[in-house]
């Protein structure tokens, strides 16, 4: 049996920061180059169109998302990367599955709730400053995933929604063209049964004819590790205490001596286990580096010397990947090949599900 | 000076009808055929999939419309004729200005309206029964007309809304990408000038990286000719009134022979000018038939003559139609064959368009 297909998704959206990477990119490199699953990620750039209407700035931030992803480890030999804007069929499907998708799926989308929300609040009309992008992608989302007829995606638990959008509109289809599909789904336990679910109708002699959209399902990744920020917040860009993932050492320098401390002095213990310090230095360092520090806190350390600890741990972790990042990011050809190649991976496979919902449809 | 581009799309939806016939595709194959324009005529496949879910419907319904316009005298030679479906850089584009268009534009569409009015008076949920495709076609109808940059387009007066949102559409993108595009836009009488915009643009040097967008404009067809149906009303297959374009000349006769008459006498003299039969005739008749037809009705004529005589002329007014038609659809591969060279020519071009738009936003 073949394995299954794992799909990903990354919208450039600028320089990940460090607690994108340890809440996000690690464990994603980490499950790609597993081999578990035959993995593709992708840079979702017509998602970053909706908000991001400057061409240079997209153009960088496709070229930083995948830089950052194949500095920190992303294998493009196990694993497929690509561009959605590379592969068109995507956007043939998309106005296909609108046909079979009730607006009323979109009315209820959190993104959109929340702009709603926000403009009442604000007494704006509700639909201010939201364009057809922005309600709709979440029929692009399912499309992302239905065009490699991808299995499984993982995601956030604020993700979960998008999911079973892509599943409402993956059986509205399927229910519509696969003769008894309604029929098979129901007696099927189809949450743990997609892939009979999908046997069953590619080897059903009455449907060999029409195509089928794969309903895919989610997994949520649990227990992620989540990063504070400077000032002992959630580390996010708009509360301005974050770590740009490929500071420079002057940078990381300066960043880590923005963190407060208490006025005790060098000498004095320190309590470990209510130090940001002690928190991000556990995060990068080894076992053994931390039960030293560990240590060295409960015995008496200076604030300086900490940060200088915290400042090489985490430059010793970063400066190799720095490293590559600046090279990728000062010759983006390299980039671009890596992109091609991975849509040349995938674009057969696009083509062929285009090629048989089209006929499906009826429209070839 | 080339010619301005002129695109008329078609939704098939089934055979039309004499109506549809005097009214729309008659002065449409005179437009085209009188090579005023660079004329380009598609079949709106992707349109219909917003209502027609049967692969085996929808297939008929494109090569019905193809063979309707085929039979009725629309030459390939002189004009391109091709299938939406087969241009999937309009989907491309879709999805781009999707990205730039309000969601409010769509929020006010007519058709949209009339759905959301029609639910509400039925007390159902506001969007019951509207999906995606029904919300956003507007949008596609944009990029129908922007792919191949068309100047017009021939439309009825309740399509006026659907070129007025394509302008806006192309407005938005342009505005964003082209330096100085509003203070141009507003110095100019663009209604007027769309094709002065449009070059200014082009030739101008600090624009010469970024694609733009051609605002098209609406020709509204004036007096275009209206049928009345076989019972007097407007002729529409909802009333069951209609006379579908290639009956055979049986058929004919049996609906020719549903129009009511009075109970005058065969020899007693009849006014022509309140008579459907009489209306019928002179649409298809020579001026000088119809002159004989008058002195006749004025000097007496049976109903049953008269009816023989709008048989006759109508059956040979369409029976060299019908016979082509009856042979394109007994041998679809002809058909297959125009509309492929149809895209074929339209693709360079939709291909130029999407590769500089997609080099304008930034994502290749």
């Amino acid at each position: 049996m073949s394995k299954k297909i794992c799909l990903t998704g990354v919208k450039p959206t600028g320089m990940p920061h460090l607690g994108n990477y340890i809440g996000a990119i690690k464990p994603a490199i980490e499950m790609a180059n597993s081999g578990e699953y035959d993995s593709y990620y992708f840079i979702a750039d017509y998602h970053s169109l909706i908000g991001v209407h400057d061409a240079k700035l997209l153009r960088n931030y496709i070229y930083e998302v995948a830089a950052t992803w194949l500095a920190m480890g992303l294998d493009p030999k196990k694993v497929t990367l690509y561009k959605q804007s590379d592969v068109p069929e995507i956007l043939e499907l998309n106005w296909i599955v609108n046909c079979f998708t009730s607006k009323g799926l979109m009315n209820r989308a959190h993104a959109y709730k929340a702009m709603v929300q926000a403009n009442e609040e604000e007494q704006r009309d509700k639909d201010a400053g939201v364009n057809m992008g922005l309600f709709s992608y979440p029929v692009l989302m399912a499309c992302d995933i239905m065009i490699l007829n991808a299995d499984v995606v993982p995601v956030g638990a604020d993700q979960l929604q998008h999911i079973e959008i892509a599943r409402d509109i993956a059986h509205s289809f399927n229910s519509n063209y696969v003769p008894g599909y309604e029929k098979i789904r129901k007696n099927l336990d189809h949450e743990k049964n997609t892939k009979s679910l999908a046997e069953f109708i590619r080897t059903n002699d009455k449907t060999k004819d029409v195509a089928f959209l794969n309903p895919p399902k989610a997994i949520v990744a649990e227990g992620n590790k989540l990063l504070v920020g400077l000032d002992g917040r959630k580390m996010s860009k708009s509360y301005n205490n974050h770590i740009p993932l490929f500071s420079t050492e002057k940078e990381l320098q300066k960043l880590i001596n923005r963190i407060t401390t208490d006025s005790s002095g060098p000498t004095e213990p320190k309590n470990p286990d209510d130090s940001l310090i002690f928190d991000f230095y556990q995060t990068f360092a080894t076992k053994e580096q931390t039960e030293d520090l560990r240590a060295r806190y409960l015995r008496g350390i200076g604030w300086g010397e900490a940060k200088a600890d915290l400042l090489n741990v985490l430059n010793n972790t970063l400066k190799g990947p720095r490293d590559i990042y600046n090279e990728l990011m000062a010759d983006t050809k390299k980039i671009d090949a890596i992109l091609e190649e991975g849509a040349q991976r995938v674009r057969p496979k696009s083509r062929e599900l285009i090629r048989n919902i089209k006929n499906t449809i009826g429209v070839n």
